[in-house]
């Protein structure tokens, strides 16, 4: 089976959860500078959360770029990374219209956890059709940043009841962190492909 | 004619549907836990939502894969499918917000029953197309899943007048049933390809 | 340059126009049937809505299949056409839910006449293009249909202030007589392709 | 990599921009003209937006025609783009329903401007990876028209603060001069590709 229908609904369903996260950013009344001022935090979370969406997206792209062909399991890998993604921008709004709070500030890095979590699982779907010693899993390697991210969103989340701005710093760290996109595929795929002499 | 916008458009379709039912979360004004407790109906229906436009989008997936060409037909019994799971935003939404009571849980059934059987008014249309003898007749069979599914929603919508939990107990169960990608066809296919000797 | 982004940028127009149209249906307070009820008009105009967004798709799917390469023009004559369609969710939510009133009545009606004159302006760019002679100009021939549906949603437009049921009654018959899919194309398609001797 | 995937996305978005704006465009109570009367404001922002994206999306669609790869940064610069892009819904609502208040007006303004500065950085972006001896780069050429819309949106923010109307005026101004796709790629490459003896 192709992926390209794959490719299409994730493309689909992030480009709706990009574009509806501003939704929140309900149309002031005021007509002054003063009447968009609260909507400040609510803007802030929503850049972070446009941030996170399009490295989805990229990866994604990277990720899907060097598969074959998709299985059921990939499938609902996928599915269930794209639920997790589809929580952001009830998170996003709640964390962002309560001035980055305690509770909704870490039900944010959760969110995140579990979407991390979701892609590692589709990434070990894909090398268990395409084979452990395929190009991909090579390029894929041990995964250490993905790893890395998921356990500083858990960290996060907790610090979020010390200080949601310490959580939200670490949010914006791993955004950054992964804003290169993922050329460890590209590379490795650079590497083992036949030379000409 | 072709069958890549028939594809790109249902797929467009159902990302829109999957993607908007979460616009029911609406953003809660308190900030701990007890503000989103009222919110868990709401989210456990979201839930048993995205599983059904998750199984509809994969089922869809593989249908159209065997399929060569579209008639007019076909396109208007997609559009019926469409229409049926374009209510499921609604019907998800007012059975959450009520806690699960009797009339928005049975009219829940309802719409999955008219999709069910919008489902198998498009695969009769397409074999309608490709002649009974096709390999997609042969793989489909006699549909007992798709029939019994249909059977379940109508008891299960006329239980939620006894107990809504039975009701939506039915529901989850049949979406278990179908969580297992159609592989009738695939296995069906494998089955009748030419053998290398 | 090539028809397939036009054909997939209008694809997800459709796509979004069709399914935010029933976010117009808004979730009752209330858990038993009469709390729908005064739902029903506005479910009415949904579903006449979601009949002419099919058609549009099915109709728009028929001619750009015999169209080769796009231009300037007729880029801007299929945003023209996008433009008008994407006034259906406000005025189908304006007629519903103000129980098929004579203004809301009349101004569907002249959205539906706008629409109308903006797919006859993107045949005549089509046409433009590809030249009187083409296959696609003797397939369309002189367009009565499309021009009297024109007319009829005028004359129904009017007659909304005479009575709504009527202009509604006229709605609905040009739907039912589009719901065929342009068959003319593929007939004269087909009768002017080289035939095996 | 190849761009299907950037043009699919970036389809997507866009559609979802252009259409998401209609909301706005909230449904009133009274059913008489004078109901809507108050919403003409929001409907001229609506189809001021309208023109820009459908812009965007014309002159996106060609500057990606002569793409032949896209890098890492390309896909950032993009969403760099839709970003901005993704505000419009917002400051057109802003806007339309303060009836062309300064600050808002001012604030749509500002939008534009960085949205011209992103596709002006996407430019740079593809030209950066493609060669500045590419096709691409003598047809994009100075690219005067970039800067002068860049330019003019600026001033008819600052103007905004003397009169919106005048604001207004040159936003729209600057659609009317961008509604001719962008041509000089197409005329370009014409003039460049090799011709028949």
């Amino acid at each position: 089976m192709g992926k390209n229908r794959l490719e299409a609904f994730s493309d689909g369903v992030l480009a709706i959860i990009i574009t509806i996260m501003v939704l929140e950013l309900k149309v002031p009344h005021g007509t002054d500078l003063s009447a968009i001022a609260p909507l400040l935090p609510v803007f802030g979370s929503y850049v972070l959360s446009f941030l996170y969406v399009g490295i989805y997206w990229n990866n994604h792209h990277h990720l899907l770029h060097s598969v074959q062909r998709v299985s059921g399991s990939i499938l609902w890998a996928n599915l269930h990374l794209l639920f997790w993604l589809s929580l952001l921008p009830f998170t996003t709004g709640w964390m962002g219209e309560n001035h980055l709070a305690s509770v909704p500030t870490a039900l944010y890095g959760f969110v995140l956890c579990m979407a991390g979590i979701a892609y590692y699982i589709l990434v070990r779907a894909i090398i268990a059709l395409h084979g452990r010693d395929a190009l991909l899993a090579q390029a894929i390697g041990r995964d250490a940043k993905g790893k890395l991210s998921v356990l500083i969103y858990l960290v996060a989340a907790l610090l979020a009841f010390v200080s949601p701005w310490i959580a939200n710093g670490l949010y914006l760290a791993v955004a950054v962190l992964w804003l290169v996109p993922d050329r460890r595929i590209e590379r490795k795929m650079d590497s083992l492909a036949p030379r000409e002499p």
